[in-house]
Order: structure tokens, then C-alpha cells, then sequence
């Protein structure tokens, strides 16, 4: 069968393997298809090569059908269609306050073990998540990155006529809006990139430029004085940091989604002034993966819209370099074939 | 009557003045205690100039006798005994989100009019809260810290049984200390000032200071691997910053009670690594009133021993000048005779 595998230093090689024997607990998915994460695009431009190393296989928003059932596999069937929630726990601690999904000793499979961009992938059945047959596999590729969304939804607590603003409208930034804009909420996002501002109000989601207005003034403009009831930090820079805390009411809540890989200088005066409330949100739990199929089934999120585009898993290397040089770009998906 | 002004530049002095008109819905309070609080020796370092325009009377941490009533008060009697919660609501903006005690156009009572440090003060009678008999006049006018610690406890949601850190042993993280432990919580302080470490452990409360063994590694002692369930930031310096991050457990909560007039570098990552929680808390509500006072009645808190020393009104001018000069020290109470 067919890997690609990621070699370090921004080259990936597709190579000839042997499929891999299946252990207990495991199934073999034929895989369908594979985004392309901005974890992915670290992991090429070779930032997290102290935790993949290179030769390795990545990938983890993936969709595909069962291939084969390892020993004592219950509950699926070959050729039922699937997705992945890639995380597998570890032994547990006490420290981890029994949240399995963020454990001390997780282990992100596609990260920190082979993924899915190959022909064949075993995977524990526990990760897996069934996919509705009106549901195309291509979507299926896409519960991944929604899950995440419906977590931070749900961790911000946000509610049917509650403002929202979301500070950086990429893929995980729009889905984010989405999902809250699924939910009844009035969802403004703040991007920079014009092509994105476009693109998002193109799907009918409000957005504004905070390089071209104010944004205290246009959160004020859109929510009529009251100020945002959620504001998600989805654009890892200080600017977005400087941002969040303006943003909220009183007892508002911040949702803390993007990666800030330093400490960043935040207005903790604001938080005591407001009371304030700033929120971790990792990952996932099974359920959000429940809500973000159930979500992409219903059919009501322009999501084929988000792709930007599909190709054969044999041009990944293009693909990814494509990216580098379109940061307007949505989401890739790999196709395999 | 005798009141005392703040002059500006370190000064203060006592003159005789007439006593107010008492207007509409006011009463009348014959001054008992009034605590020196750590912002009225901001105000005393001439730090505040710009909201508190010298001369004027200061002090909000109160007791005294109701002396005389406003026209069109109800529910109080010449004779009652009280404190005062000094929070005066202007009018509600949309972006208050209907929390009076924090509202953009809310007037602090003895900063941003005039103090109780006066032998007779009008005040709203919305701001009294009722002392009951057995609770010293000394104490009631340690009511206001506490109500801050109740207050802070409360949004916390620290529960019997959990793990709490304050970092920072002054008079208010020593509050919230002791209102943890009287909720059923395990409570450790760490605390940098060694007079300060000494005192809080005769109280029977555990204290360790970070210069001297790593924190992490005590709280890691203290709860058995487990961290703590809440974190307080009470000592308002970047070395609690840096530090309030890297002691919850998975989920755990920070709350935010000290005032940071500057940002601070803050560990965003780990607020996403672990989804934790900061919670901003400023000042209180009726209800925390309520509760320090039934607290502060029920005589388990050691409030008494927390009261560095009590002298007259007429010496306050060195009392301000001690307390520069003892960072150990705790409540100084000015007794109004
Ligand atoms: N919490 C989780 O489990 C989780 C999961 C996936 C991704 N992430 C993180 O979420 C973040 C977003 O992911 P993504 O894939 O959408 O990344 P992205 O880089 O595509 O999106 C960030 C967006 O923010 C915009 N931006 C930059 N500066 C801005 C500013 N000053 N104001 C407003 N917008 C600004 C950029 O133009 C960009 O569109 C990343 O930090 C990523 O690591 C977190
Ligand atoms: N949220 C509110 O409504 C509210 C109300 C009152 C006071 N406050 C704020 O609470 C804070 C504490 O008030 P206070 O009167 O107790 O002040 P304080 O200055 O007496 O107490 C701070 C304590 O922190 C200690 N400290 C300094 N560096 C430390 C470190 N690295 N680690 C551990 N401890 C350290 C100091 O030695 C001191 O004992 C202040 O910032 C104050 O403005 C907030
Ligand atoms: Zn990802
Ligand atoms: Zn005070």
C-alpha cells in the first residue's frame, strides 16, 4: 500500500509499505480522505520535530471505511463508514481530574503515532465515531476540526441569543462561528486577511477588520451597547490577546482556543474590573464528536463550501506548499486513492 | 464632630466640622471603627490624586451606630448596630449586564465620596448590613475584607473537601484562607514576607514560601499528586502570575482578586494544555455581606488575632506612617471616640 511519509526539513516522500499486522482492540480502516491541519503545516515546516520524528506518517482528520477487525472488536462491522477521534489516554494521574480527554499521559495518535494520510490505518475501535450514511466521506474529513468548535461552543457555554465574537476566522475560527451561529447566537468574527473577510461573509457570517475599524466600536455597533457575552481568542497573536479582554460585558466569558506557544501580556485588570471569565478549551470529548457529526449531517453548515480543495494524497508535497502561499485557503483535504 | 482629611503628599489631619444635612433615604451613623485598607494607603501615597481630590474623608471598612434617620427610611431604628457595604450603583448601561456591584457607573462610598473616618457619616441606607449582638464593633468593621474573601470564595465555587493555593498571605488572601478552611476546603498559602509566613501558621494555617522550596513541588506534597481544585492570586506581583498557572490540577479554577494595574505575561498555553479557568472577582454582593457576617457571629475565624493593633482617630496620621514601615502588619483598626 501507499504512506506518505513526512522525511523532516518540508518534504514528504509517498512510499511502497507493507500494511501493518492488527493488534487486539484495533480496526483497519481504507481510508477516504485527510485534512490538512495547521498542525500539519508546524509539523512540515519541521517546528515539531522534537515530538515527530521524521521518517513519520501524520495526519488526523480523516475519513474511511472498515477494512478488517482486530481481536475483540465488538460493535462495528466491516465497511461501516467512520471517522476518528485521535486521541489515545494514558494511564491516568491525579492531576488529570479524571478528564481522559486531556490527560497527562495522552498520546495524539497521527502526532505522536503514525496517521492517516496511508492507504491502510489501524486505529483502536474506541476512537472511532460512525458516520450517517447521508453524510459524504469527504465531510467525514471534517468532523475533526467541527468537533473541536462544538467543544469550545459547549466549554463557553454559549446560548441562543447570546453575542459572540470570534477574534481570527480560520478553519478552526469559522467553524467556530458556525457551530454558534447554529446555535442561535449573533456571531461577529474579527480577521485581518481580506480574503478571509470575504470568503467568511460570503457564507453570511459578519465580519470586521480591526485594522480598518475599531473593534470595541463594532462590537459595541453590532450588539447594541450590551458588548459580547463570549469572545473566543482563535487568532494566537498578541493583537488578538489585547483584543479579548475589551471585548466581553460584565461576567462575559473568553474562551481560550488558539495555541499561544509564549506567555502573552493580558489585561488582568480587565478580568478583575468585569469579573471577567477565561476558559481552556483542548480538543474534545466523545460527545462533541456526537454533536459535530449530527451537526454536518443535518446539513446546515456550508461546509463543502470550506473546502478549498481536493487532490490525490500523491500530491501532498504541492499541496502543502500551496498552503504556504495561500494563507487565504481554507481547508485541503488529500484524497485517497 | 471630628473628621479626618486626606491632604495629599502623606498627610492627614483632624479638624471639626459640622455634621451633613441627612437627605432622602440616608441615615446617620455614630463611627465606631473604621480598618485602614491597603487602597487607603494608595490614597495615603498620594497614588489615587487623581480620583480622590485632597482634602477629603476616607475609609469603607465600617461599623457604628444608626444615630439618625433620613426621611422615607424603612427597616432601621436609632440605636441599630451596622456596617456598610460601600457600593453606591449609578444608572445601569446594557454592558453591566445587570450586575449592580460592578456597574460601569458604580461610585465606591469612601473613595469616590466621602469615608466613614469621621465621628458622624450619612450614608444610603441600602448600603447597611445589621450586625448582630454578639459580634464586636471591633469586627464589624472587618466585615468588608471578609465580605471580599466570601465573595471570591463564592466565585471559586470551592467546595468541602478540595484543594485551594492563595498566593499571597496579606490581610486579604489570609481572609479567603480562613473562609476556605472554614468551607471544608485543604488551604495553603504561599507567602514571600517571613514575619507574615510565621503569623499565618500560628493561626493553624499551612504557609510556604516559594523562595525558599519550590512551589510545585509543595503543592504536589500538599494535595498528594492531586494540585489544587482552586487557585486565589492574591499577591498582585508577575512572580504570582507566573505562578497561579502552574498549580491547578485539569480543570481547575484561578481566581483573580488581586488588582493589576498593568498587564501581565500570562501562560496562555496552559490555560489550553489543561482548560483551566480564571475567574475574575472584584469586590462583593449583599449575599457575601450576609455570609461574612454569620461567619465573622459564628467566632471560628481567629478575626480577633488578625487585628495588629487599634488606636484613636486622632492618630491616624502615624498609624499610616506604621504601617509603611511593617509590611507584616494586618488590620489596623482607628477607633472614633
Ligand atoms: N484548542 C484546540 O484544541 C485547538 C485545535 C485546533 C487548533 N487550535 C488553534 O486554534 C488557532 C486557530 O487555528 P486555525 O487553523 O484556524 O489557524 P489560522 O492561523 O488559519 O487562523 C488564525 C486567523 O487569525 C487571523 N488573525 C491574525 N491576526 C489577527 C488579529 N490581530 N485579529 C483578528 N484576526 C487575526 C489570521 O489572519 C488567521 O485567519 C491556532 O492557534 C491553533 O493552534 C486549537
Ligand atoms: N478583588 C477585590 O475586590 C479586591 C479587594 C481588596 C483588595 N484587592 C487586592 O487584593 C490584593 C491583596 O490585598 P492585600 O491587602 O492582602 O495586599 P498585601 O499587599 O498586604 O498582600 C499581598 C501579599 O503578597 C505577598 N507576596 C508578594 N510577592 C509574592 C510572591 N511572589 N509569592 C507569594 N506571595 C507574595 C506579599 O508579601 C503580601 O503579603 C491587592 O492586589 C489588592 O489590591 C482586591
Ligand atoms: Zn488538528
Ligand atoms: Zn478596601
Amino acid at each position: 500500500m501507499n504512506a506518505l511519509f513526512y522525511e523532516g526539513n518540508h518534504s514528504f516522500t509517498l512510499k511502497t509499505v507493507e500494511t501493518q499486522p492488527l493488534r487486539e482492540g484495533e480496526v483497519r480502516l481504507k481510508m477516504a480522505y485527510v485534512g490538512v491541519c495547521g498542525t500539519d503545516v508546524h509539523i512540515y515546516h519541521g517546528k515539531m520535530d522534537a515530538r515527530v520524528k521524521p521518517p513519520q506518517i501524520i495526519g488526523h482528520e480523516v475519513s474511511g471505511i472498515i477494512d478488517a477487525l482486530g481481536e475483540g472488536v465488538t460493535g462495528w462491522q466491516i465497511g461501516d463508514k467512520v471517522t476518528v477521534r485521535p486521541l489515545h489516554p494514558g494511564p491516568e494521574v491525579a492531576a488529570d481530574n479524571g478528564y481522559r480527554h486531556i490527560g497527562q499521559h495522552l498520546k495524539f495518535i497521527g502526532i505522536d503515532s503514525a496517521g492517516g494520510m496511508q492507504q491502510y490505518w489501524n486505529v483502536p475501535a474506541f476512537s472511532l465515531h460512525r458516520l450517517p450514511e447521508n453524510l459524504s466521506l469527504a465531510l467525514g474529513a471534517m468532523i475533526e476540526p467541527l468537533a473541536v468548535a462544538c467543544h469550545d461552543v459547549r466549554l463557553g457555554e454559549l446560548k441562543a441569543g447570546e453575542n459572540a465574537v470570534v477574534i481570527g476566522g480560520g478553519p478552526i475560527g469559522l467553524l467556530i462561528a458556525l457551530a454558534a451561529h447554529q446555535k442561535g447566537a449573533n456571531v461577529l468574527i474579527s480577521e485581518v486577511n481580506v480574503n478571509r473577510i470575504a470568503f467568511i461573509e460570503s457564507l453570511g457570517i459578519q465580519a470586521v477588520n480591526p485594522l480598518e475599524k475599531d473593534i470595541v466600536k463594532s462590537v459595541e455597533e453590532f450588539t447594541h451597547g450590551a458588548m459580547a457575552d463570549v469572545v473566543f481568542e482563535v487568532s494566537g497573536v498578541q493583537a488578538g490577546v489585547s483584543t479579548m479582554t475589551q471585548l466581553p460585558r460584565v461576567r462575559g466569558r473568553i474562551v481560550m482556543v488558539a495555541i499561544h506557544s509564549e506567555p502573552k501580556a493580558v489585561d488582568l485588570f480587565r478580568f478583575f474590573w468585569r469579573e471577567l471569565k477565561l476558559i481552556g478549551a483542548r480538543v474534545y470529548e466523545p460527545e462533541d464528536f456526537e454533536e459535530a457529526i449530527a451537526l454536518a449531517a443535518s446539513g446546515t453548515l456550508p461546509l463543502e463550501k470550506m473546502i478549498t480543495q481536493i487532490s490525490p494524497l500523491s500530491e501532498a508535497q504541492e499541496i502543502f506548499e500551496t498552503i504556504d502561499k495561500n494563507p487565504a485557503g481554507m481547508k485541503y483535504l488529500l484524497e485517497i486513492v
